[in-house]
């Protein structure tokens, strides 16, 4: 079998971070080769991208430059991380990827879908994701747990993206569930204002029928 | 008038930031308003993309990362300064701008050029130069140049983009001389194994007579 590449996806606050290390921890425990990855980010280079991209005080980073970071931080992370692996045969679990750039500038800053997609196609040598799990949050209570994280230093603690108002995030959310509709065979959708374990008994659940069918093919 | 857009352009060690500084202080004297700025970099944000670009140490950053990361610098410049300084009337000389993404990139690399035409278009707002002064030197020349800059430590002060094999640099000078070749209403080529002073009066004499014919229209 060649490699599996699961990418997690929501709003800021659904909890991905966690639903990521959870998965992972099942997969260690089953006895999976598998590498946990997140954008941007995920490598030296990216990582310094990263920095540019989520700096408070990039109040003049434009639009353009946004997304055109966003690309090169992933495709430094697909050809140097992310394909190496799955040609491996290893299982690649990110916290993001496409679906992001397509929800947050295409949907969230109003940047025409077709030129996102191409730029990302070029970025990510088309590498798709096998399965994504759409963690399902609305914007408001996503916010609400993200401020509930900086305890009181509200501002100072959120990033550059993380700081836009609420109606950028409620297009945000709408362009998640866009794509959600648009690809029901490869995006799951799991309704995140649950317990934690219990939307991890989902992901898993899912996850083990996904795998019984790719050994089936 | 509206602005006019005039960039610099050619192989490594042709010589285009003297050049930039030669015409930047006949159009002080003339009493212009203009302004001066260089690719990559040019705006806090697109210095540290820069510095991200040509650090020597990241041998694995990737053809696709590289691409994306000038046309990231360069959104960020155009939008933040070329458009604005345009706009308002001035004349903005550049040293190197997306002429140099297709000889660098398309020619040097082997990319589609057609791929790295659209993201730059995307990145530039399809904001095009007025006037290119090409530096026509050879990659044999241009590398005696910078060698010689070097001063015996050698590898240690060329960055990554420099330190690319002859090949690669002889493939960019084929790209800038195709260019020449299909724009040469706005590509002006000047024989750059001249002295310094020399180049200058064929530079400054071309821009008297385009600003002429642009008053004239």
């Amino acid at each position: 079998m060649k490699g599996l590449f699961i990418t997690f996806e929501g709003p800021d606050g659904a909890g991905k971070t966690t639903q990521v290390s959870l998965l992972a921890e099942y997969l260690e425990k089953r006895g999976f080769e598998y590498i946990t990855t997140r954008e941007p980010g995920g490598t030296v280079i990216s990582n310094k991208i990263r920095q540019i991209l989520l700096d408070p005080e990039h109040i003049e980073l434009k639009d353009q430059t946004e997304i055109l970071l966003y690309a090169s931080s992933r495709a430094q992370l697909v050809h140097e991380v992310i394909l190496p692996e799955l040609e491996k045969g290893k299982i690649v679990l990110c916290d993001r990827y496409i679906d992001a750039s397509i929800a947050y500038q295409a949907f969230g800053l109003g940047i025409d879908r077709k030129t996102v997609e191409g730029i990302n196609r070029f970025a990510s040598s088309n590498v798709r994701p096998d399965r994504t799990y759409l963690l399902d949050i609305s914007p408001e209570l996503g916010r609400k747990r993200l401020i509930g994280r900086t305890q009181g230093e509200f501002r100072e603690q959120l990033d550059r993206i993380e700081q836009r108002e609420l109606e950028y995030h409620q297009r945000v959310y709408q362009g998640f569930m866009k794509l959600a509709e648009e690809e029901p065979n490869r995006i799951i959708k799991i309704k995140a204002d649950q317990p934690i374990e219990q939307i991890f008994q989902q992901i898993k659940s899912d996850f083990d029928s996904f795998l019984q069918s790719k050994r089936n093919m």
